[in-house]
């Protein structure tokens, strides 16, 4: 009410019909507290290249609507990785309110919180579905903020990859000896289990990824699934491309908010931002689905890739790794714990149901 | 402009700090067109009984969205089943505009246009995260748009069960000879199908199942899933509880939309009904994936409950009706022929990317 008081406050002599008209649209204007509405202009950056196919563009999904749903109220302006920050600088840029909002992957911020990484993927863990219902009605969202709490950093999952692919290899994986000696580019949890089994991992952002494979400084390299690793041209520089994808059988984009900006907008813009960041993580999982079996087919029709399964025997192996891993991070930290066993219970109960129906259906698919 | 135009035309001699104050209010209370903000009040007629958990529930969040999101400037109320129209009026009600929206399932109006039932459930067909791909991203949502488009009524998915369950059963069904004479409540083309094999199907109201299976008036029965199947006790009145749901292994509820009413709205009001369906669509699914994992759980150990597998010889055969049910329904409509085409091609592509991601990982869940 403070601006209308103001303004009848001031007692300028204002005609009772002008007055009334006037006070008729302030009070169409003002939200449900009585404030006149604010526009904000909100930053958002990210660790995409410009509009690069389904991360860059999801950034973008989310800011446009955003701006859409609020009709301008507030508007988000998407910066590209390096253009107001660098890409691994998202959630300091977010936490000191460089920029309002930031679009990434929890992972990167390992340093921040040990417990970051569970919140993007967990080798041979939940898929897609099983990992929202776990974050919305499991309460692994309440974990994931308290996680950031006291660096003044509100996450929401804001798009899902889907399952990944184990990624383009230039040798064959045979046995556990064809793992040794291995230089591959695996971050997360799968990067640490890889280097257990005796690979050589190394972090490199996408952008250094085909160059880095054709020249041989790495054998073998994970990046997303058909549709990203087809945009990259990955199937030019390794022979082989393997499944599946036990290192992220889902991977969980995160949005970033700066708490004291989000505090600042009346309820129903938080709302906007809320429902932006559900709706968008709907969005890009339908787009990946789509997109990855357009892009499988194109490559192993078009570009002749060869398809291969990892072995049994690796694969349980890694499996064994996996468990020593997650388990060694959540002895390390009381949160750790406490978000692993949180994802373990729910895990457990929800594959139990999906064992007979989810998984009964897809043993009928043959 | 109008309004604006209108009283500083008036002349009414405000001081100029005044106007200035009086006219930013009016420009935020004015939409893109410049027309001032109006008010809408909407109903919803829903199928469900008020406040039904999953069902009825999912109904109250979708308004209760809608209307925060737009700060009450769309309010929307819920009317249940009979409130207003009976539950299977609810197309009827919202294309003659009797209510500006409906929450139902598209399967209840096949005689309205013979297409709908595609867009609720396809036995042996996709599952959720499927489904929502080929709606949003593979043309579906287009075609479901056709079915209703010279009824006046806009169709968008709000809400998805998941797989459901094959349903209670009061003997065993250790053969094709079991379904014969069955009398089982099973609405959709799995009716049809098990009509094909031999059973007397009927169709009642989920008020009425209880009851019906108790007094031997039918001897079996599919519902939805653990959570709701729960929720009306049916395991009082039955004694084995079959999967896997092959007739239902995704089930989309549907949010029908008056196109005149819409058309009305601005642009961002009309973008938040959209974002509010694919929102509540993601929510719902989430829910039901924790609710189904905790209501199995309470259900086979709390109460016992008899979990069986239906048997593969049943479970071929009912796949091959199936395919003559779908084919048959998609030779008598060149609608009908294009949605079946039409999801046909988008599944084969899905199926097979999921086969080396999804399903290769539920292979490794043992």
């Amino acid at each position: 009410m403070k601006r209308r008081e103001l303004l009848t406050a001031a007692g300028l002599g204002l005609g009772a019909v002008a007055l009334s008209g006037c006070k008729d649209d302030a009070a169409i204007a003002a939200d449900q507290s009585g404030q006149p509405e604010q526009r904000f202009r909100w930053k958002m950056v990210t660790s995409w290249p410009k509009n690069l196919p389904g991360l860059g563009t999801t950034a973008e999904h989310f800011a446009q609507t955003v701006t859409a749903l609020s009709n301008g109220r507030l508007s988000v302006q998407v910066f590209a990785a390096g253009e107001l920050v660098p890409a691994l600088e998202v959630f300091d840029a977010v936490s000191s309110g460089t920029a309002e909002l930031g679009h990434s992957a929890a992972y990167y911020w390992k340093g921040k919180s040990a417990a970051a990484p569970f919140f993007t993927a967990v080798p041979f863990g939940m898929n897609a579905q099983e990992t929202n219902a776990w974050l919305y009605e499991g309460g692994g969202l309440e974990l994931w903020q308290q996680a950031y709490a006291g660096m003044g950093v509100l996450p929401l999952p804001c798009g899902n990859t889907g399952v990944q692919m184990a990624g383009w290899f230039n040798r064959e994986i045979n046995s556990l000896d064809d793992l040794r000696g291995l230089k591959i580019r695996m971050p997360g949890f799968g990067g640490e289990v890889l280097a257990r089994a005796g690979a050589t991992t190394v972090n490199l952002p996408g952008s250094e990824i085909f160059s880095a494979l054709q020249n041989g400084v790495i054998d073998a390299t994970d990046w997303v699934s058909p549709y990203n690793d087809l945009a990259f041209g990955l199937h030019q520089a390794a022979r082989y491309y393997y499944y599946p994808g036990w290192q992220e059988p889902s991977a969980v984009l995160e949005l970033t908010i700066n708490q004291q900006a989000f505090d600042q907008l009346p309820a129903d813009l938080q709302l906007i931002v809320r429902q932006a960041a559900r709706s968008t993580n709907q969005m890009m999982l339908d787009e990946y689905t789509r997109r990855n079996a357009d892009a499988l087919r194109t490559l192993v029709e078009e570009h002749g890739v060869q398809l291969r399964r990892l072995p049994d025997d690796v694969l349980a192996r890694l499996r064994e790794l996996s468990l020593q891993v997650l388990e060694e991070t959540a002895n390390a930290d009381s949160l750790n714990r406490q978000v692993l066993d949180s994802m373990e219970a729910f895990r457990e109960k929800v594959w139990a149901y999906h064992a007979i129906s989810e998984q009964s259906l897809y043993g009928l698919r043959g």
